[in-house]
C-alpha cells in the first residue's frame, strides 16, 4: 500500500493547476523588469497570479507583494517595530515580536493594543482560530489561507502573510498583502520590483504556481472539501478516542482548522509517535516542521498551560483535499495498535 | 520567422535539464524540515543540487546558502556593513555599500581596502571582467557563474552572489556563497533553515533547477560553447562596425565576459533601439533590466567617463548557448537598416 500523507500543514502536495501553470511558466523566457515582448509576457504571468491570489483571499484593492514566503514576509511586516506577539506564533513572527501577550488555556490569545500587535489567523500545530480584533497590525494567515473562507479586505487588519505551499503551491513563495497606502521600507533593496517594497527578479514560475493553486484552493473551498475534510478528523479523532479515551485533543470545542487534529497521548513521547507512524507508512510531525528537523516539546502546547511531558507527547495529523476516508481509517487503527504495543511495553 | 532572444544578462532561457529537474521536484511531497521520508526526500532534493551549485562554482567546502536570488543575497552579505563600491555595481549592491570606489575609462575599479570592500566578477551591461583582489570580502558573481572558469574557492574572497537565472536556471533562486567559518547574522528569521543563515521553507523545485541548470552550465563551459558565442559576438560588432563605424563598442579590447556587447550608436537613444528591435522581433536591452521597466540612461556607463548623451544611446546584445549564427546575422543586418533610417531621418 501506499504512503499516507497527513502533514499537510507542514506542507501540501502540489496541485495539478498549480504544476501546470508552472509547467506553462517555464516557456516564459523574459525578465520581467524588461520592456521587450520577452520581459511583458514575463510581467503578465506575474499581474495575473497577483490577482488571483488577491480574488482568492478577498483583498482586491490591496497591494499583494510577492515575497519568497511567508517567513520573508514576517520579517518585512514586523521586523524592526517593536510589536507585541504571543508565544503561539510562528517563529518567524516570534523572532520579531516580544512575546508578551497573554495565551489562555484554549489557546486564545488577548490583544491589548492592535496597532502594535501581530496575532494568527490560525495555528499550525493545533488549528486553534482566533478572532483579530480591529485594527490589528500584521496577522500570519498562512494557515488559514485556502482552509477557511476568509477575506482580507474584511478582517480589520493591515498587513497579512501568506504562503503558496500551504494550499498546495510551491514553496518558496508567498506574499505580504498590505492594506493600499501603508507605508513600508523595503528591505531587500535594489530593482526596485514589487512596488519597490522587494527588490529581486521575481520568481515568475512559483509566482504562477501560487496564483493557480490560490484560485483552485477558493474553488475547492466554495466547493465544501473542507467541510468533508473535518468530517474525516472528526471519524479520526472519535475512532482514537473510542479505544484510548485519555488522549486528549488540543482545541477540540474551540473553533479549529476543520483539518487539523493535534493530540496529546500522555507518556508517548511525539517523536517516538512521528518516527513508529513513519515507518507504518505514514506522515505526520509533533510541533512545528519548521525548525530544521530539531523535534523539541511544542512552545504553542505550553504556552496554553500544557506540562512538558503532555507537550512532547503531542502530534499533528493534518489533512488536505486529497485525504480519503481510508487512508484516515487506516491512520487511526495503525496508530491504536502501536498505542496498544506503547501500553504494554510502560506497563 | 520566430523571434530572436538576446537579452541572455537580463535573464537566460530555463534549460532543459532545469527544466527536468524542477518537473521531478514536483512530486516531492514533504517539507525538508519534516523528519519523515518525505521530509528527507525534500531534503536530499536541497542537498544534491547544493553540491551541483557548489563544483560547478568551485566552491566544495563554502557554506552555499539558497535565497530567493542575488539580490537578496547582496542584503544578506552588505547590508549594514559599511562597505565600499562604486558606480558600476548593480543596484542590489550599491543599496548597500557607499559607492566611492574610482572607476576607470575601462571599467576598472580601484579597491582600496579589500576586507572592506564589494567587487563584482563581471559588470551586466558591459561585460568587463575585474581583477578580485585577494582578501575580498564580497563579490557579485552573477554574471560571470556559468560564463567564465571560475573558482569561489580560488578567489580569494570571502562571500559571492550568485543567481541561478542568469544560467539557465529558474528566477526566484540564487545563493550567498560563503567561505566556512565566516560569521553572518540571519536577515530573514524563523525556522533556523540554511544553516541558522536564512530562514523559510526551501524553495525545493527552484533549489533542484538551479542544481540542474549550474551543472549543465559548468558541461557547456567546459565544452567550449562560450569560445563559440565569443565568435558570433565578433562577427556581429565586426558586422555593425563595418557599416557603422562610428559606433562605440564599450569595453572593447577589454577582458569581458564572451557573450555581451555594449555598444553606443551615438544620437540614436538607447530606449528607442530597443522598442524598434523589438517590434522587428529582437529582444535586447538598453542598461539593467532591472529597474521594473525603468529605462534611463546608464550609470555605469557615465561612470566610465560616457556623457550622459552617450549613455543614453547604449544598448546591450547578450548571446547565449542557444544563439545561432543565423541569429546574429540578422540582428546585425536588421540593426543597420533601422540605423539607416535613423541616420536618414536625423540628417
Amino acid at each position: 500500500m501506499g504512503r499516507v500523507y497527513l502533514d499537510h500543514n507542514a506542507t501540501a502536495p502540489l496541485r495539478p493547476e498549480a504544476r501546470a501553470a508552472m509547467i506553462d511558466a517555464m516557456d516564459i523566457v523574459g525578465n520581467p523588469s524588461s520592456v521587450h515582448t520577452e520581459g511583458r509576457a514575463a510581467k503578465a504571468v506575474i499581474e495575473r497570479a497577483r490577482g488571483q491570489v488577491a480574488a482568492a483571499l478577498g483583498a482586491d484593492g490591496a497591494d499583494i507583494i510577492f515575497t519568497s514566503g511567508a517567513t520573508e514576509a514576517a520579517a518585512l511586516a514586523c521586523a524592526g517595530r517593536g510589536l507585541h506577539g504571543s508565544a503561539v506564533e510562528h517563529d518567524a513572527v516570534k523572532a520579531w515580536v516580544s512575546s508578551d501577550l497573554q495565551v489562555d488555556a484554549k489557546g486564545h490569545v488577548a490583544v491589548t493594543d492592535p496597532a502594535q500587535s501581530a496575532l494568527q489567523l490560525a495555528n499550525s500545530e493545533t488549528g486553534i482560530i482566533q478572532t483579530l480584533p480591529e485594527g490589528l497590525e500584521v496577522s500570519d494567515m498562512t494557515q488559514a489561507f485556502g482552509k477557511l473562507p476568509l477575506a482580507f479586505n474584511w478582517s480589520g487588519c493591515k498587513m497579512a502573510l501568506v504562503s503558496a505551499h500551504k494550499l498546495g503551491g510551491p514553496k518558496g513563495i508567498g506574499a505580504l498583502v498590505v492594506r493600499r497606502g501603508t507605508d513600508l521600507a523595503a528591505q531587500i533593496k535594489g530593482g526596485g520590483q514589487e512596488m519597490g517594497r522587494r527588490s529581486g527578479t521575481e520568481n515568475v514560475i512559483g509566482i504562477a504556481g501560487f496564483g493557480a493553486a490560490a484560485e483552485a484552493a477558493a474553488r475547492d473551498l466554495a466547493n465544501g472539501v473542507w467541510d468533508r475534510i473535518e468530517e474525516f478528523r472528526k471519524i479520526l479523532e472519535n475512532t482514537i478516542a473510542a479505544d484510548a479515551n485519555e488522549t486528549i485533543f488540543v482545541g477540540k470545542g474551540a473553533s479549529r482548522l476543520p483539518n487539523t487534529s493535534c493530540l496529546i497521548a500522555p507518556g508517548w513521547k511525539g517523536e517516538t509517535q512521528v518516527m513508529t507512524m513513519d515507518l507504518s507508512g505514514f506522515a505526520i510531525s509533533a510541533g512545528s516542521a519548521c525548525s530544521s528537523g530539531k523535534v523539541r516539546a511544542s512552545g504553542v502546547l505550553q504556552a496554553m498551560g500544557y506540562s512538558d511531558a503532555e507537550a512532547g507527547s503531542a502530534i499533528r495529523i493534518s489533512l488536505g483535499p486529497d485525504t480519503s476516508q481510508d487512508d484516515i481509517t487506516r491512520f487511526a487503527e495503525t496508530w491504536l495498535k502501536h498505542w496498544k504495543k506503547h501500553r504494554a511495553r510502560a506497563a
